[in-house]
């Protein structure tokens, strides 16, 4: 099993493969995505998979059942972020096929169907919008919103859709929807959680969900050398005390809350004009602020944005706060997390339970059918990152629980 | 002289004049720049003047005196930053032509010869490197550095002033190098000063020098979502330190200098990846002070760089320093200052000395010759901005300073 998935893994990152240093580029629906999952789609027809894909691109490899609903889904991504890791969404796919040729090699018989899903687009990067596969496969994604929603370039995701995934439709029968007995997915941690902790596995109980902010200082560009100290209207500066005041918060709100996660970032600033010479008059801040609990996060949120308020008429500044996105926690089943937690202990794996900090398909998935989330540790927690790097023994590991829960879930014959 | 100098700057400024609400684009040796030099040239021309030019594309226009030298000289520059204003430069050139006009007028000769120069290339947007045309002809500028200087879109200064600028030198004379009595210059302030205390114009003691650093932190790009607020090494929030520090630090030197003045700016904050999802990797400030006083600067330059290796020890981040100019500040001659205050005080004008924040070419030409710089308002301090604004009327008054300034030094006969 070790050897194939690490064939497996390379294989599949010889598309997007940058300059040594540089990762992966694989974007949702770009020429190298759609050979990925071409690819993968290849390994379900040599394992006897009905294959199918749906209008969104993601693509189906169905096992039949003696009966033939409801469905056992394993899933995960293959598109990445620019530059991004060998490990994120692969992992999962990787481990799925390891999971179904596990079965097979062993001759097992379900009486439901088993299946592999490759969810299309799960990463934000080229959309701004995340998990459109899984949001198309759960009817949360609207003929509206797809009409709207462009890439960083203006393309237009009806027409990416409607043309450049054709190729898919025409080569793959269309998924027939069938109820789900239930949604499995195996993802890196992207955190240093099991890492630090020494464990194999997390079960995810929890999937915390983002608040999204921009925030906007507008002052007064000025000379730099020609504008007295106590003359200035320095955008920089304001937006400066908020990046403080965002970690401040968040750690405060990270502490009191004893059950689940909250954090929060400032991910990027934008200054205008953005000179050596010249007094900032403008500064954007991009703000990230997520947790397992919504009346948390509702607090720290309205915390940050009173600080913005008070700081910006302390220093007569004008200043615009748009929420971008504010989403709500899911919470994942736990009678499929004891399930789980039950094969883990008869195998000895070490495992805990968890929170994901990071969105994921089950996020979706889990708004329509239980759903659950195993975690594999990664190097350093590192993620979205090239040096992003997961072990094929615990992928393996993964894979073993995967085969497990199916064969329980699907009810061997 | 009101109406000439309106229609002056409106004829200048047709060159480089974007949509509205834009400014004026005028860089250095671009078409748009080599069109107004041109155009001033023609109004020198007409004037009588001897027009002649050099290997920098500095133009001047001689009006010969009983005897040769030394030159008394006025000047400014014509080429802009990206989207600045109408005043920055062209005030000067605008002033120094009225005087003339002003002295032809009446039918002045004086012992020795007067001149304007526009000095090219003052602005550092295009090449990354300010008062070009002022540093060639005071010979601060070397034939290596004019081999290794070039602009944003790697185009060669040697080339551009060895191919493009040769039509001027093939239309006028080159230009007789001249000792000069004395040189004057006058430019809108780009600061508030004036405009707050009401005055008409400003007798510049001493021009402030930058001091310039590129500082660089070094974290760990890591998932928002997925990394505990305790487990992070975020470089921007440790960059947010610094902004806040610059400030504060810069602003206590200020009110130390009991004569003179200190700034501090960081103009500019580059987040690497800089994206909504990761906490930031890298963050790289540029900081920009100055001060008319090269010890406390230096003092200021050492607690900002301090608190960098302190604060990257105490968060154990990785740090960077690189000088990028550490300039010293300029005294211009008191004996110019006393002359013109006692003109201010003839012709009833209200003044104030003062220094100035911004760099200008009468810091090059005071290298060498004794020099004058005479500040006009501009409206709410704004410049390198669309909406710089200066009036018309102050523009004149400080012409009529120049050409009795003129009077004085070139003696009239």
């Amino acid at each position: 099993m070790l050897k194939q998935i690490k064939q497996d893994l390379d294989a599949i990152n010889t598309f997007g493969k940058n300059p040594p240093g540089l990762g992966i580029t694989r974007l949702a629906y770009s020429p190298e995505d759609l050979a990925a999952r071409k690819l993968v789609a290849q390994y379900m027809v040599d394992e006897g998979l009905e294959v199918s894909t749906d209008f969104y691109g993601n693509i189906f490899g169905i096992r039949p059942g003696l009966e033939n609903e409801p469905l056992v889904l394993m899933g995960s991504h293959l598109d990445t972020v620019p530059e991004g890791g060998k490990y994120d969404g692969t992992a999962g796919i990787v481990a799925a096929l390891a999971a179904v040729r596990q079965i097979n090699k062993e001759n097992i018989s379900t009486r439901y169907p088993v299946g592999i899903v490759i969810f299309a687009a799960e990463e934000s990067s080229r959309f701004g919008q995340s998990l459109l596969g899984s949001r198309g496969f759960t009817g949360n994604l609207t003929a509206k919103q797809i009409e709207s929603i462009t890439d960083l370039k203006g393309k237009s995701l009806k027409k990416i859709l409607e043309r450049e995934q054709d190729c898919l439709r025409r080569k793959y029968r269309p998924y027939k929807p069938t109820p789900l007995k239930l949604y499995l997915e195996l993802h890196i941690e992207q955190g240093p959680i099991l890492e630090r902790n020494n464990k194999k596995l997390g079960l995810v109980q929890k999937i915390a969900a983002p608040s999204r902010m921009s925030v906007t200082f507008q002052g007064c560009a000025s000379h730099s050398g020609a504008t007295p100290m106590g003359l200035r209207k320095d955008a920089l500066v304001t937006g400066a005390h908020v990046i403080i005041a965002v970690e401040r918060i968040c750690h405060n709100y990270s502490q009191l809350l004893k059950d689940g996660t909250l954090v929060g970032t400032v991910g990027d600033v934008k200054v205008t004009p953005g000179a050596m010479n010249v007094v900032p008059g403008k500064v954007e801040l991009l703000i990230d602020i997520r947790s397992t609990d919504m009346d948390t996060k509702s607090k720290a949120v309205a915390e940050v944005q009173n600080y913005v308020k008070d700081l910006a008429s302390e220093r007569r500044l004008d200043y615009n706060i748009e929420i971008l996105e504010d989403q709500e926690p899911i919470a994942l089943n736990n009678e499929i997390i004891a399930t789980l937690a039950d094969i883990c202990d008869e195998m000895a794996i070490p495992y805990q339970r968890m929170y994901s900090g990071a969105g994921h398909d089950a996020m979706q998935v889990a708004t329509k059918y239980d759903s659950a989330l195993l975690f594999i540790p990664c190097g350093g927690g590192l993620s979205h990152n090239p040096r992003e790097t997961a072990e094929a023994r615990d992928i393996a590991l993964g894979a073993s629980v995967l085969q497990k829960a199916l064969c329980h879930y699907a009810e061997i014959l």
